[in-house]
Formats: structure tokens, sequence, C-alpha cells
């Protein structure tokens, strides 16, 4: 960490440093109501990046991971357009490279941007990130994860025919894509972020979870479509990097059960047993706050410190345990 | 650099490495005549990885930066027609981001396939990057490069007064949008580079010649519209990780002056001397030869050992230096 300013203090070089995966939610990059301009999404991410650079300038050691469920939809459905003026579409899987690439270039600018207004040069940096998964589990079996725009029955049918696609129909409202919804095993990559995060670089990684990349019995890794979640993914990176806390950013303060439900009770500090026994109890709903509690729940078990679920506002302070739910052996 | 197969001997762990950078052009990714699935792309790529596995093999530390012309171009196009559904378009330089997304990642995968094949297990990781441009150099005036699709003077004059854009006539097909086409001045993401090319990690790195991003006087980052010649970002990459060798790979074996005249002359090895005197006499077309040469000497001047010119297929000779135009001090 390279001060521009020598008349400040150095931070963040004294004491042992915390390392803290963060899970950036879709509210970070682009809020429900907006219609998605470059403009608006940057503006999200700079705010985002404010909260982010506080825990770096406290001294702590960050790894950014994010979704991308808006980003890799509209890059999706601009490769559907596309064929009609003759431009090859790109697999699911690519969409969500550039998605990478997209939101990665908007926060390690933004968070840069960030720090140097406090007087910290830092180095942030995107990497491109391949999620391995398991091609025999459970969730090849029944894809659920709908992709893209809706379509007739018979273009479903051509399609599911021709390219070995699986379509569904939808509420009434046409046929769509459905693609499986793995769990992420590993990323390709782990040992880049953790040189990186040794030599005090910020890393953005795991974006949506990372590519969904299936390995063969000799080792050949392909792309696959699929549709990975974003926090088991950062919980991933956070086991792999030895993480001690893994700080899940969302758009409420605290995780709650019997959610709205008269006797809604939200959930502060929290054991690891008492969030099991919630989540095996199913407080807490599928693709939601689900997957979140699970991730925590996960990452504690596998031997982190601190697991955070809270608002985006809240970074420094849950990071701190001193706010929002936060789960501990 | 972790040996699958334990009775294959270490390769690359005995002797002082040499970093090469190497340049690939628009042929390592797509052919002319090619639609541009992705399916096509990917078996380029994965015959350009299999060359650039061939120099990891043989002791080699690996940089590789590549060009994004078609796929940034693609990106644009649907960019354009998304807004027709309602998709706000990305900026030119949030192309770029996802062009090096969607690259790197093919890149990546079959480079770290083609090593597995070989029973050599590496991590190949793609880095987001930025390319520090300087907005009063002369290009921000003369904006030349033509992007996007044709449109009529009315739509161009709309955009032009509405946007602040640029957009000329183009030999009666049309109004295109341009924009500058400054020189690459630094990567901002450097240091992250050096840590990895040190930790024996191979890079790619600085996809069509980096994000532009200008700084203001506060140290502030902020993209820019703007193409960058990709030869000239990896000559950039080339000096400042120190590389030995700036190996530039395109179509054609060698350099040649007098070229497609009758007194045209292949040029092999050659001092840098010779090569300024050639250069200065425009020996080399503007946009294609032209800045391959440019970067070519940059390299040498800046204190390289070697820079190579070839065709891919002549990679592992064109670094030894026994193929290929190959200039030196």
């Amino acid at each position: 960490m390279e001060k521009i300013n020598p008349a400040e203090p150095a931070i963040g070089c004294r004491v042992k440093q915390e390392t803290i995966v963060v899970a950036l939610g879709g509210n970070a990059i682009l809020r429900p109501g907006q219609r998605g301009t470059y403009a608006e999404q940057m503006e999200n991410v700079r705010k985002t990046s404010a909260q982010l650079a506080e825990l770096i300038l406290n001294g702590k050691r960050l790894v950014v991971t994010h979704g991308n469920g808006p980003q890799v939809g509209r890059i999706f459905q601009q490769q559907e357009n596309g064929t009609r003026v003759g431009i090859p579409a790109m697999p699911l899987f690519v969409c969500g490279a550039m998605s990478q690439g997209q939101v990665g270039y908007m926060i390690q600018q933004a968070l840069y941007n960030e720090l140097i207004k406090a007087g910290c040069k830092k180095t942030v940096v995107t990497l491109i990130c391949q999620s391995l998964v398991d091609p025999s589990s459970e969730a090849f079996q029944n894809p659920s994860k709908p992709i893209g725009s809706f379509y007739s029955e018979a273009e479903a049918q051509k399609a599911a025919e021709e390219k070995g696609e699986v379509w569904k129909e939808d509420s009434g409202r046409g046929w769509r894509r459905v693609v499986p919804s793995p769990e992420p095993l590993s990323c390709v990559e782990i040992d880049a972020i953790k040189s990186l995060i040794a030599e005090g670089v910020v890393v953005v990684i795991s974006g949506g979870g990372g590519i969904p990349v299936v390995r063969d019995s000799s080792g050949i890794l392909t792309g696959i479509d699929a549709v990975i979640d974003k926090d088991l993914g950062a919980q991933v990176i956070a086991r792999e990097t030895g993480a001690n806390v893994l700080l899940i950013l969302t758009d409420v303060a605290n995780v709650a059960i019997n959610y709205r439900m008269p006797e809604e009770k939200k959930l502060g500090a929290i054991p690891l047993a008492e969030m099991k026994a919630y989540y095996q109890q199913d407080h807490f709903k599928a693709g939601s706050m689900g997957p979140k509690v699970l991730a925590a729940i996960r990452f504690i078990e596998g031997g982190g410190d601190k697991a955070v679920i809270t608002s985006l506002e809240n970074a420094l302070l849950g990071a701190e345990g001193k706010i929002g739910t936060v789960i501990t052996r």
C-alpha cells in the first residue's frame, strides 16, 4: 500500500490483517426500477466502492465477489437479438465471462478511485474466474433456471431437438430455455488469487459465481451453460483463500425467521448450530436468503471465523460483527 | 509448475527463465471468411494455445496479449441492436472490458488444457486491464477510427449534438462514428501482473491494448471511448514487466520492405538502427505492419533483448530468434 500523501499515517501495514471476502448483491450494481444505463450502474458501483474502501482503509485485506444477474441477462438477450443481423450468439457461459469483464472493470476502477480519494494508492484487479461444477450432480437432471426471452412452443421444440437444450413452458407466458444451477466446487484460478492477496492486491473475482466449467477424466476443462449461485461461489473463494470473514451484502440489515409473518424475528449474533436448525426448518427462501444462509453455514463449518449477512450500508460495522446477522461457531 | 505425471522431468524449473510477451493477432482467434461462431473461435484459440504451450514447455515464462477487433466490434453492434428492445447500450470502453472477459476466458481455458495434455498443470488467468492514455495527445484532436454501423447524416448529426461524438462520412456508404486511437502510456494493473509472473502464473492481459482510461489531476481514472493498438499495448506490458522478448505473431512469417513491389525483400535478423531507417522511410502500412514494427523498435530502445515479428505457426522458433524478422540492438 503506497501512500500518496506521506503526511498521512500508513494504515493497515502494522497489524495482522484480516482477509474478508465480500459478496455483493445485485443492488450494489443495479437498483430496482433503474433502466441500467452505464451512468446509473457506475454511480451505484461508486457508492458501493466507497463502502468497500472503508474496509481497506481500516486495515482489512479485501476480496470482492459479485452477482451478475441483470448484466449477464442483458448480454444474453443482446446475443439473441444480434443473430437477426447475422452475429453468431455466444453461449451463456461466454456471456458470463463478458459480464465478469464488464462488472469487474467497473468495480476495479471505482474502488481504485475511492481509495485514491482517501490518499491510498492500491492495485485493484479483476480476474476472469472459472468455477468447477460436477456434471453428475442432481442439478443437471432437472434444469430449473430460466434464461433469455420467451419463445413459441415450435421454436422451443426446434431448439430442444437441434441443440439438445431443455425448454419449459413458463406460467402461460411462453417457452423459455432452462439451465441447471449446480453448486460450485472449486475455483480453477485459486492459486493466482492467493498470490495476489498475499501481495496486498485487491482482487475482484468470481463474478456471477464464476464461469461454470466441467473437467473430464483427463483434466480438460470445458464451459457449460449453467447458472451458479454467487453467494455459494463467494463461499468457495472464502474457503479456498482461508479468509477470516465472509461478508454477504444484500438489501436488508438482518436475516429474519418467520419472514413477513406476525412472529417475524430478525437475527443478530447467532451460533452456527442455531442457524443450521433454522435453515433445516426452511425459514429461508430458495434463490433469495436461502443460499446466503447456506453459504454462511458452510463457511463457518469449513473453519471460517465469522459469516455476516447485512446491508451494503452496514459493510464496515458488519465486517466487525457489530451489526447484521453474525454467524460464528 | 506442478507436474501431473511424476515420471516426466520437470521442465522450466532449472534454468533462468526468459519472459516472453506474446502479441496475438486477430487470426489467432477468428480467421478471415469464418462466421465467428463460438466453436470456430474456440478451435482457433485451441490451435493458437498449442503453439503457446510449446513455449511454456520449453521453459519460457509467458505473458499473452491479444487483439479484440472482431469481438469488440460485434459486442458494440449488439449494444446498438439491443437498444431497439430497450437495453441501454454500454459505452465502447465497457465493450472492451467485455471482450477482454470473452477472449481471455477462451485463451486461459484453452492454454490450460493444452498444458494439461502435455502433463503440465499451471495456473493461467486473465486480468482485466486498463491502459492509461493522454487526453491532450494529438489523437484526440483528430478521431480517425470508425466504429459501429453506418447511419444517415441526420442520425449522425443528432448523435454528434446530443452526445458530443464525432461522426464522419465514410466513402459514400453512410456516416460512422469515429473515435481517437491514442497511444497507451502504461498499464494501471502492472503490479498485479508482475506479482503473478514471479509466481509462475501465465497471465493473459491487455486484450485489445487495454481499456482506455484517462487520469485527472487528482489521480481519478475514467474510461474513454478510443481504440488502442494492441501491439503498442503489448509493448507497454513488455517494457513494464521487464520482459526479454516481445513476440508479435501475425499472418506472415516475415516483415517485408517494398511490400508487394517487384523489389520486395523479406527481413530476417536485423539490427535496430536499420529497422528504424526502414520505418522512417514509410515502408510499413499504418494500422497493419506499421504499429508492429513501431512496437518492436520501442521495445528494443527501451532495453528489451529481442523483438520478433513472425507467423503464429513459427512461435517457438521465432521466440528463439531462429525464424521471422528478429530485431536486436
